[in-house]
């Protein structure tokens, strides 16, 4: 996880439900924020070749593609109550397909020693007029690829999971 | 599916994002408040013997219990814009654990024939006063199994998943 | 009150705090909601002159236009814990101006026994394109007429205030 | 204004509505999480005689008492886009009474150079136990008064009707 990337995410009170918590639902905001703020980020060293360091990943993508999520996986390991500190997500890409990724993401205290919940978002890039997925182009793979680290260690997956060929391609 | 319980979702104005469409994370409440719906309608046939038929899922956990979402897994197929008109939820019960159990959801149409999202939730039921996991009551079970049901159908799940045990009795 | 068009809420479970009760921001959500269902609402007996009663408020509203929120007053009476059963909006409109107009609501019992909040809310039509205010249509005006009712009788507002004119047309 | 505080808050891409702007109802939220981050904030200079200034606002409160939202005025002005860098919530106390307190509240750029919305936000102080309003300690009523300003210069409230100048039409 090397190549994660750390984002501060305020925890809102509103976060909070009737169990004290932030509510399960909440932490896929955190995700969708970790996300935004990945993709609104000046690429620096993700730029590649002929690509503006300081444009952002949202840049590359021309006025006709968006991306959406096609899936989330969430395991939710810990609580977390109210404070006005803010919490870490940490997010990184776990797949590079033709017109899809995954982003492995974890909710977590700044150094690690807590994880909250931990969670795996397959995206995929799309046609506004066509409404058809779009093949990523060099320069988002290359930035994607800078971001590239390991596969979400869902604890409660189903085991044989992590050994079979992702099966997102062929259906977007 | 013939175990699903209906449940009619009204679509709220700040549920739609800036896309246009009714935001990921707001997929997750759809979920949240079909369970909400299903564990606070009186039991009916679902309740076994010796149980009021009145009471509800709810009801049936005495008041040192409460239900923990441990995992999610959603699958978005379809976009749903502002409609002044409810979507529906399906939801079922998938498997039946020690201490956890797992719900089936889908968000629909109320006749089924478009699925907008289909998702699988892991429930645990824990102690305030411990923290542990909590064994299932045999009311409890009875009521689940009456609404038992098939495996969420996911479309871009890795493919051997479906094979394999559930893992998350060990873990929790 | 007469006038006035009662509209169903959904609780959600997500709408409760950390304190157990409909968040206060949340309540904001039902006016939009209420706000939104009416203008969504075939206009029937509001339809005037020349105007399709199976069309609604917001087809009269030109592609171009669209109304903005510009002011909310709202005023907290009881709290409301989750339950599974809708609440009750009504709502109708307290004033009419040249571009603006103001919707008073009310968050309640089915019967009006318990009034949760009440609240006034101050919408202005606008241009997308200009991004300047636009003059209320006959058709418009006509609907909003059938829907006129009392000013909202808050309690706690600064009691000079009911004596004055609004000030909001001269405003926009 | 001297005396207001300053706090940043993140804007989340699901605050963003279908028009492409901050949500009116989530401009509540921001004035939530000030109030929340204020009462959260060591106190310092805001700490009375006896009261320790590495406490809270939020720790003056004993166990039984809790602070209830009674009314919010809010007046909106110019609209927020999406953006991954903050907005600013200023706050500060407008009215210090026998168990009740006014904040007032803008929502705007670091150097105050725009405000999107200014709000008025009615606090009452509640006893757990007795369900009825508590008197403001000296030690409560010390910080709050460290933190007093002026009115919140609301342009469309009617009561300040006569002397406002037209000022929606800059906004809109």
């Amino acid at each position: 996880m090397a190549t994660a990337i750390q984002i501060p995410l305020q925890v809102r009170f509103g976060d909070i439900d009737a169990y004290g918590h932030v509510n399960n639902v909440v932490f896929l905001q955190y995700l969708e924020d970790a996300r935004v703020q990945l993709t609104h980020t000046p690429l620096g060293d993700s730029a590649g070749p002929g690509t503006d360091a300081t444009g952002t990943f949202q840049r590359l993508l021309d006025a006709d593609t968006f991306t959406l999520v096609a899936r989330h996986e969430i395991e939710y390991l810990h609580p977390i109550e109210f404070r006005p500190a803010p919490v870490f997500a940490n997010i990184w890409v776990t797949r590079i397909g033709g017109s899809s990724f995954d982003f492995g993401c974890t909710v977590a205290e700044r150094d690690g020693a807590t994880v909250y919940a931990q969670a795996s978002t397959a995206m995929v890039l799309v046609s506004r007029s066509t409404g058809r997925p779009v093949r990523l182009t060099d320069a988002q793979r290359h930035a994607l690829a800078t971001w590239l680290g390991d596969d979400v260690p869902f604890r409660r997956r189903p085991a044989a999971a992590a050994a079979v060929v992702p099966a997102l391609e062929g259906v977007c």
